[in-house]
């Protein structure tokens, strides 16, 4: 059974955590047939965090967690942070498949978002 | 004749910066048919800035610029700060029509485009 946490950075703007929250039931609507639960995680400010998302994966059952980073560039959460984090839970469950998935700014699909974003 | 200008956040880490403008180029070549000109502005930290940035289009010769931010989150950034330095340009070239075109976040897009992130 398997898992996706959506990994964003955490806001001290309650609305904008609120938002990853919304974005998380969305995506967890259109996943529903790749993963059994859906749910998300902060770096820091919000809750849960990411060793506490991945664990609520793992109570629902999961063997097996991606994680998908929320972020626009490859700067230090991405390279350095999240996978410390990860790190955390792996060790806690060795048997238990973690894998970071590429962050959402390094997909050229981004590129159609914006052309789209930019249309009236 | 009608610009597109990639607005992000801009960071102390260059390699970031360079990401955003590596973009610019990716979408001035998808955007060509749309847009005569695409450039990137930043809000802080990094160069050239959203005003600056507006002038590269009307130097460019245009007389329609979309703002498009490349941000995931609709707080103070999208909500005052961008509307802000766009209006000093606004008022400086009242013939130009500038308009701000909706966040990345916002549109329905990044869903797949996380999906497509999650799959191996």
């Amino acid at each position: 059974m398997k898992s996706l946490l959506l990994v964003a950075h955490g806001s001290r703007r309650q609305a904008s955590n609120d938002e990853v929250r919304e974005l998380t039931r969305r995506l967890a609507a259109r996943a529903q047939q790749d993963y059994a639960f859906v749910d998300c995680g902060f770096l820091e400010l919000a809750e849960p965090s990411i060793p506490e998302g991945i664990q609520r994966c793992i109570d629902a059952g999961s063997r097996e967690v991606v994680v998908l980073p929320y972020f626009l560039s490859a700067g230090r959460h991405v390279a350095e942070d999240i996978p410390a984090e990860v790190e955390i839970k792996q060790q806690e469950y060795p048997g238990v498949s973690i894998r970071i998935a590429p962050y959402l700014g390094s997909d050229e699909g981004v590129l159609d978002t914006l052309l789209h974003c930019a249309t009236p």
